[in-house]
């Protein structure tokens, strides 16, 4: 008698949408979906239905993978455990993703970061196969970082929350005051989505790769870089998120890291700054990826032997 | 019959001096001696003659800490393994520092960064006994971290060099241009000893408490903290080193971390900066004790039943 296929929920929740996924392993998708991060009581009716439909199509899910936008609660033994806490998203502070899922799908479930999940993704099968040490970074609606240090993601007492680095910035060649509500221009009030928008009053997307925009963008996410490297020492930096779908980005960052590391010895892999700041292997599926991994790893002990992929 | 104890031999290999121990555990130490950091030669060579001296009386030694200033190679699998690499330090660039000991000791010894043995002698016996998550970040000669993340030292591609992190400067306050060779104004270059005593022309230790130095000093390490904090999202950062010996720094440092969080979520551990950002529990003696610690764990099997602390 064969045995059914063990189904893993995966929900990329990200500040501008869901992405939600039903699978048997990352490469193994039967069905996926996208839904507008709009208010929590909408978006999270969206994903549920998905996955409800999906189950009459698909059979029973066994568990499910939340990597998260945030700042979210990650400490199990926290009253708020699984929430987004204070964000400056809409509608979003003290929010419980992880118990407005899983009351109504009743299974078990992972919860982490969004960045925590794509690192987890691209650590397993994407740009970072192999590595202990390493970081996958979204410049998108936000900054944010999964961070793997010694083979684990760093929690500490929160999480990582690297968009809020305070960075230099040369009033005369950038007026921009940033657009963070906390703190101006900390690199996120500097270098995400929507400081370029600001700044430059128009849609990211809209620029042509010789816009003036891009030279300073890559001249910030050279200084990130380079912050990550000295706090972190990682041997890998993949850059993901939107705005690095400019790919013309990815050499203009090399060389400002290079100008700003003056030959200050980092390690091997940092002096070879094309093979150390690098995109995503997984493309836009590094969350994906991740958070269907989460579910596995949410399992109950009797589905582990049968989900190994 | 009762078998003699095991004896340690721990050094704080500082940029400034080599502080030396020998001893039976972290508070049990028989003998101390402190040796100025001139060349490789005459350095090492007092070093070795101190532990030579030492065994006369005590008897012979079993293991031996090294905890070094950088940037080192901890890479056991590298020919340079042991070294100082390519510091700023005079005379210091290319030293085999564990070899020009152990060599002529003839124990297994066992080598960190200076800062990783402080925060493993805080962490064992100081201010984060009991943390998973926390960091030791001295502020002298030059300014460096050792982090312990999920209860491990991060080390990565080389180790974590946060005195070279890039931060606001506001030139207008602060005119100086900085004093790190590689930099310019990174945070070592602004606020690590030789960058005051040259901003100011005279040597920190001679500024009264109410001098103009130690507010912009404050504010530069309130500035290293708070970036500290959303890259480790640490339970705790002890602040050493000489330049901390002015105990009138921390309540300044605290309200500048309040300023510049400005109430952004960070766990409980950073909203109460008094408790968060705190002095060694160990004194002076951090150091010490961390490379004593290191030297018990390079023990052989044989000896480690004898040796518990």
């Amino acid at each position: 008698m064969k045995s059914l296929p063990t189904l893993l929920g995966g929900i990329e929740a990200g500040g501008t949408k869901f992405n939600c996924a039903l699978g048997v392993a990352p490469d193994q998708i039967l069905e996926r979906a996208s839904f507008a991060t709009t208010t929590p009581a909408d978006t999270l009716e969206a994903v549920h239905r998905f996955f409800q439909h999906a189950q009459t199509r698909h059979g029973t899910l066994s568990a499910l993978g939340i990597a998260c936008f945030g700042p979210v609660d990650l400490d199990p033994s926290s009253p708020t455990y699984g929430f987004i806490t204070n964000t400056p998203k809409a509608h979003w502070s003290n929010t419980d993703i992880l118990g407005g899922l899983t009351d109504r799908l009743g299974v078990p479930a992972a919860f982490d970061t969004d960045v925590n999940g794509s690192a987890l993704g691209e650590g397993t099968l994407g740009a970072a196969r192999g590595l202990d040490d390493y970081l996958y970074v979204t410049i998108g609606t936000g900054i944010g970082a999964g961070v793997v240090a010694n083979g684990r993601p760093i929690k500490g007492a929160m999480h990582p929350e690297v968009g809020h680095l305070l960075v230099p910035r040369d009033a005369e060649r950038d007026p921009f005051p940033g657009a963070c509500p906390f703190h101006g221009d900390c690199i996120e009030g500097l270098a995400a989505g929507p400081a370029l928008e600001k700044r430059w009053g128009q849609k990211a997307e809209t620029f042509s790769p010789d816009h003036p925009a891009w030279e300073l963008q890559a001249e910030y996410l050279a200084t990130l870089c380079w912050n990550l490297t000295v706090t972190y020492s990682p041997q890998r930096i993949i850059l993901g998120g939107g705005v690095m779908g400019q790919a013309h980005l990815f050499p203009r960052i090399h060389e400002h890291f290079q100008r700003i590391r003056q030959g200050y010895p980092c390690g091997r892999a940092a002096s070879t700054a094309h093979t150390y700041i690098v995109p995503p292997g997984l493309a836009g599926r590094s969350g994906e990826a991740g958070a269907l991994l989460m579910a596995r790893a949410a399992l109950p002990a009797s589905h582990t032997a049968s989900a190994a992929m």
